[in-house]
C-alpha cells in the first residue's frame, strides 16, 4: 500500500480507445486489438502511471475501485447495476459494522458492495440456493479481497435464522413468499428493500408488504444517462440502459 | 443499541399521513396537522414501536438511517441528493478507512454520507470558504454523531495541503480552477469526481480536465421516478425532479 | 386573414415574465401582475406587433396556434398532453379526409388536435356520456372554430354505430370494456390507440388485445424535459412531469 | 380505396415475430428467416387479411400509415423521429392549407409528415444543398404519394424566397447562420422550431435568437419509453434512444 504496483496486485488496465481489463500485474504480454503492451512494465512503478504500447499508443495501471470491480465481476447471472446499489446502500443504512441480510446471491455484485461497505468488523450473510451461483459469487468476492465478510447458507424456507439483522435486501423471483421471514430477521424498524423487474412483481409485492408490520413503503427507479465526453461537442450517448428493475423499500415495526 | 429506545436518542417519527421527523426522544406531546402523540410513550419500548396520537391515528419511532440524515439536514445551500450521492460513494470508492477530500462542504449532506462509509478509521477533509455554510455543516455532522471523523478546512487556492487523498470531489461554482491543487492532492490512479449543474460548466471542466493527467473521463446524469405506492393502481407520481447536477468524474494518472 | 388583428379575433397576449392569456382582441385594458396593457392599441396591427404596458414592459399578441390551444383548453378533466398528442396523430395516421373515432371526449383536448389534423373535409366522432364534459368539450372546439368538423354522441355499449374508422382511440377508464365494439368499427388494417394512467389498466387492456383480432401491440411512454433558456447557464428545468398515462397502440386485423 | 388490396398497393407486410416490410403488392413469394409467404395470396382479399406461410406461420397486410413511412424512409443522414416529428407539428401549427419551410431537408422523414398534414391544399418548401439527399428525399416522397405538394430548392444564403410562411424548421449544422433570413422569411408571430443534437449549439442558437425579434423561446427533449408486450410479465425494453436532439422553438414578433 506504499503506492507501487507489486506482481500480483490486481490492475484495472485502461487501454487505448477506453477498454478496461482487470488483471493481476505480472511479466507477461498483453493485447488488444488496438495494441501490444509490457504488463511487467509497471511493476515496481507508481499507481497511475502509464506504459506505451508497441505501437506507441498509452495504456495506464489504475487500482481498481469498488466500482470497477462491480462492472467486472464474472456474471451467471442478470446483476444489480452501481446506479441501484448505490442508492440501496444508503437507504439499507449499510455501514462499517453492521450485519446484512441478503436473498438471493446471484453473481454477487450486491453482495460485493455490501461487503465493502460493512468494513472488517460488519458481516453479509447471504443466501442462494443454487450452487454454481454461489461459487460465482466467492470468485468475484475472492478476487476483491472480501470473502471473509461474507457467509453463504443455502436457501430459506420458513427462516432467515437470523434475528437482529440490520437490514435486508430480497432479489429473488418471488419475494412476497420469503416477507414473513424477512420480518421475523429484522431488527425493529430496520430497513427492507428489494428489486423486481416487472410491475406485476411490484404490485404483488406491494399487496404483501401492506399486509404486514411495514411502513415508509416507497417504489423508485433509477434511469442513468451517460454523456459523449466531448465538450465542443456535448451531448447524451444514442443509446441507455432503460430498465433494469423497479427498487421497494420498507422499513420494518412492531405492529401495524 | 439493545434496541430500546432511551430519552435522547434521536428518532425519525413516521407520522399519520407519511410525514417523518427527525427529533430527540424525550416526554414531550407533538403536534401534526392529523393528530398528537406523547413522544414519551417511546421510552423503553423497542425501536419500530407503535403508539397511538390522540385521535387514535398510528405514529412509529425508527432509528434514523443515513438516508434519513441526508433527506433532514438543515439546509443553507442546494444540497447534493442521495441519487447521486450513492453513486458517488461508489465511484470514488470510498470505504472504512479511507482519506477523502471534498470541497466545498455546503450544507454537509454529501460530507455525511463520506464521514459514515469512510467508518472511524477513515477521515473526511471538507473545505469551504463561507463560515455560515461550515457552521450549518458542523450541526448537521454532529445531530447524525459524524463531527468527529471531518476535518474542516476554510478554502484552498493553489493547494490542498494533502498529498494522499484516496479520492476528492469538487461542488464548486468553477472546479476547474482547482483542477491542479487537486491533481497534487491525490493518490496515483486515484478517482476524481465532481457536480456541476450547467452543460457551459461542463464543457468547461472536460476542457480542464483533458489538459491534465487525467483520464477514463466520465458524465452522466441520474433521473430518480417515483410511484405512488398503490398494488392496485400501480403509477408514477405526477412529477419527479428533473435536474439537480451532471456528474463528471475521471483517474489521476502520473502523465498523459 | 391578411395579417392584421381585427376587432374580436382571438389572440394569444404574450405578458412581460412569460405569462400567456387566450383572449379577443378589444377595446380594453388588461392587467396582469407586472403591468397592464391597452387590448384595443393591437387592432389594425399586423401579428406578431408589440405594445408597451403603462409601466413600459413589452407585450405581444400572437395569432394561436393549435398547441395554444391545447395548453389553454378549460379542463373538466385530466387532459392529454402535447407530447402523447403528437406521437398519437402519427400512429393512428390522421390526416386530412379522414374519419376518427375517440371516446371519451373528457374535456376535448385531443379531439381539438384530431378536428385540426383532419381537416374541413374529415370529420371526428367522439363520444362522451357525462353532459357536462361533452359541454366543456363543445366550448372549447367553438373557440378554436373546430366545433363544426366534430360529431359529439352520447355513450357507447356494444356498439359505437360506425363500421369504417379510419382510426380509433380510447381514454376512457376500462378501455378493453369496448374492444369488440372498436374493433368492429375500425377499417381492416386501421390503427387502434388508447392511454390509460396505471399499469395495471395496461396489463388488462393488453390481455384483452390479444384475444382478439389486434396485431403490432406496442405500449409506451413519453418524458418530455425543458430547459432554462439561459445560453451561458443553460440546464434543465428544476422539476418535470414524470407521468400521465401509457399509450397502447395496435392494428385491427380480419383474423388472428 | 374500397378496402381491397390491388396489384401495385404498398402495404406493411407484418411478419412472424412482429418485423415489418414496406412493399408493393404483387404476385411473387417473399421470403424472412422465419418463413415465406405468397404476396399475390392477398390480392383482392381485405386489408387486414391474413396469410399463412410455408410453414404456417402468419403474416399481415397492413395499409401503411404515415408513421409507417416515417419508420421506413430510406435513410441518406440521421432523421428526425416521430417522437420528435409529432410535438414539431403541433408547434409549428402545421395543419391542412398552410404553406411550411424546412430546411435541410436531409433524408425526407420531417419533410413527409409536413407534406401529409398541410393536405393537397397546402405546401412544403425544402431546402437542400446536397444533390443526393434531395434525391433520397424524392423517392422517400412519392413512394409515399406526398411528392406533388412539396418544391425543393437547393440551398439557402441571405434568403428563403418566401415572405408568408406559416411556420419554418431549421434542421442544419449552424442554424444561427439562417436565422435574420428565416425571421424574414416568416409571417409576423409565426412558430420557428429547431432541431440540434448537442447543447453548445443550443447555446449558440438561443443567443442569436435572443439577439432577433423572436419571444417564446423554449427548448426541450422528448424521451420514448417502449414496454415489452407482456401482460404477465410487463416491464420496460431492456434499451432505449437516449437522445436524438434538443428542440427549439420561438415565435417571430415585429420588434423586440
Amino acid at each position: 500500500m506504499d503506492g507501487i504496483i507489486r506482481e500480483g496486485d490486481l490492475l484495472l488496465l485502461l487501454a487505448p480507445g477506453g477498454h478496461t481489463y482487470l488483471l493481476p500485474a505480472e511479466a507477461r504480454e498483453f493485447h488488444t486489438h488496438r495494441d501490444a503492451v509490457d504488463l511487467g512494465a509497471f511493476l515496481g512503478r507508481p499507481w497511475g502511471s502509464r506504459i506505451l504500447g508497441r505501437k506507441g499508443l498509452p495504456f495506464y495501471a489504475l487500482r481498481p475501485t469498488l466500482y470497477d470491480h462491480l462492472m467486472k465481476v464474472r456474471r451467471a447471472t442478470q446483476i444489480i447495476y452501481p446506479k441501484e446499489i448505490g442508492l440501496i446502500l444508503l437507504k439499507l443504512d449499510v455501514r462499517p459494522g453492521k450485519t446484512i441480510l441478503e436473498c438471493g446471491t446471484g453473481s454477487g455484485a450486491l453482495t460485493l458492495a455490501l461487503a465493502a461497505a460493512v468494513g472488517p468488523e460488519g458481516r453479509v450473510i447471504t443466501y442462494e440456493k443454487e450452487a454454481r451461483f454461489r461459487k460465482v459469487a466467492r470468485e468475484n468476492l475472492a478476487r476483491a479481497g472480501l470473502l471473509e465478510r461474507v457467509i453463504f447458507r443455502e436457501g430459506v424456507r420458513e427462516d432467515f435464522g437470523e434475528k437482529e439483522a440490520d437490514a435486508l435486501f430480497l432479489d429473488v423471483r418471488e419475494p412476497w413468499e420469503l416477507l414473513p421471514a424477512a420480518w421475523k430477521a429484522l431488527k425493529g424498524g430496520a430497513p427492507f428493500g428489494a428489486l423486481v423487474p416487472t410491475v406485476n412483481q411490484v404490485s404483488r409485492l406491494l399487496e404483501a408488504l401492506e399486509g404486514l408490520p411495514f411502513v415508509a413503503l416507497e417504489v423508485q427507479e433509477i434511469l442513468e444517462r451517460f454523456y459523449k465526453v466531448n465538450p465542443e461537442r456535448l451531448r447524451p450517448e444514442d443509446r441507455m440502459v432503460a430498465h433494469t428493475g423497479y427498487l421497494i423499500f420498507a422499513r420494518k415495526v412492531q405492529e401495524r
